[in-house]
């Protein structure tokens, strides 16, 4: 493995990474020590330190002083999911993204929205229906509801131009929320989706918050042909 | 902000994030310099290093020699996922995990998990139908083919006393795989499930390869109260 090169601590992890993946390192195990894998990769030990010391951060080694790194027994694996941006994902998949707003109004929120952002009866909120689309056809449609108290800016923003989204990514600045998904009938959102409302449809709901104050809550119905995928 | 104890590294990079995110620390800005930092937060310059490398690494922020630091311009935000284990998920919710294999068999896969797993024609898989309940009521529905050639221990598992995603974290470590949630009608999980053919169901894909050779590939049909949930 040593080359011309010296390897980066990334590459070094990576290859590490695998060998616990693969069980070349099997779990409960000692691996080599710091000097051997230097000598291996023909790379400083402070190198190989970095690596270790990343792989026992994310949970896959037990580092001891004296008794050396174990690989960590039945690790949780975790995937990572970058989140959704509708314009991004349409044109990742080489199609042109359009979007229309095909609704705008303010006043106080439904009771099922008021309680998944804990807003009292007379908090005024933005309302907004949109509808994203790729290559011309139906891709995702969605409610939103925006916190006027919170994001007041909003009030006066040309929602027909920018999506919501994409307004609230640069504009309003978030700490914290969270993700559901589940399957429905498509319902109401059929006619805007060009579908029939019994067939099945993928629903992501998203809030976020800044600290203690509710930013927003959209729900949000993607055409049936949508896939959500996550690598492993 | 300096305390009686020095800071870890993770919390002054947990409150620098925190100050990104709600923009004290704007897109674009230069932030404080490090020493500036070890002095807030009565810490040495090398703690403050740490903390600022890593979100340097995670993408956040922007680290120049001579220019400073600053916090890079709407970073594509990621959202992690702990990949649902059926019998944690279910205890999580203090509800009680129940397993039951519903059919066992070998023999060719076809044509459809072939081509998501490229495998031949003659390839041999073991077949196998099982049902997740909590408190005893359906929870999910899966049918999952594994390549008998990339893990042929399998072949003499008890299958009906340890589920198969548990003998396969276990037995058949993987390096690389994908995930992918879609909705469509019960269709032929729904007896299983306990309701009607075209009641939406969520329906999570999934499939696992150790390096080039292909491990497994499951259809998993959740019950219609499933959420996937994600914190952002």
């Amino acid at each position: 493995m040593a080359g011309d090169r010296a390897a980066s601590w990334q590459s070094i992890r990576d290859t590490i990474m695998l060998r616990i993946r693969d069980r070349t390192y099997p779990p409960g195990e000692l691996i080599p020590n710091e000097a051997d894998i230097a000598t291996e990769f023909g790379c400083a030990r402070a190198t190989v330190n970095r690596a270790l010391r990343d792989l026992a951060e994310a949970g896959f080694l037990d580092r001891r002083r004296k008794a050396g790194t174990r690989v960590i027994e039945a690790p949780q694996r975790k995937a990572t999911l970058d989140i959704p941006q509708i314009r991004r994902e349409v044109e990742a998949r080489g199609q042109a993204y359009g979007y229309r707003l095909l609704a705008r109004a303010t006043g106080p929120a439904p009771e099922d929205v008021r309680a998944r952002l804990r807003l009292p009866e007379v908090e005024e909120t933005l309302y907004l229906e949109s509808l994203h689309l790729a290559d011309g056809a139906p891709h995702m449609f969605e409610r939103r509801w925006v916190v006027l108290r919170t994001v007041p800016a909003i009030a006066a923003a040309d929602l027909a131009a920018v999506n919501p989204n994409e307004w609230l990514v640069r504009e309003a600045p978030y700490t914290h929320g969270g993700m559901e998904f589940h399957a429905e009938p498509a319902g109401a959102a059929a006619a805007a989706l060009g579908c029939s409302p019994t067939d099945p449809v993928l629903v992501m709901e998203r809030q976020t918050w800044l600290h203690e104050a509710p930013i927003t809550y959209a729900r949000e119905h993607f055409a049936q042909s949508y896939r959500l995928c996550l690598g492993l």
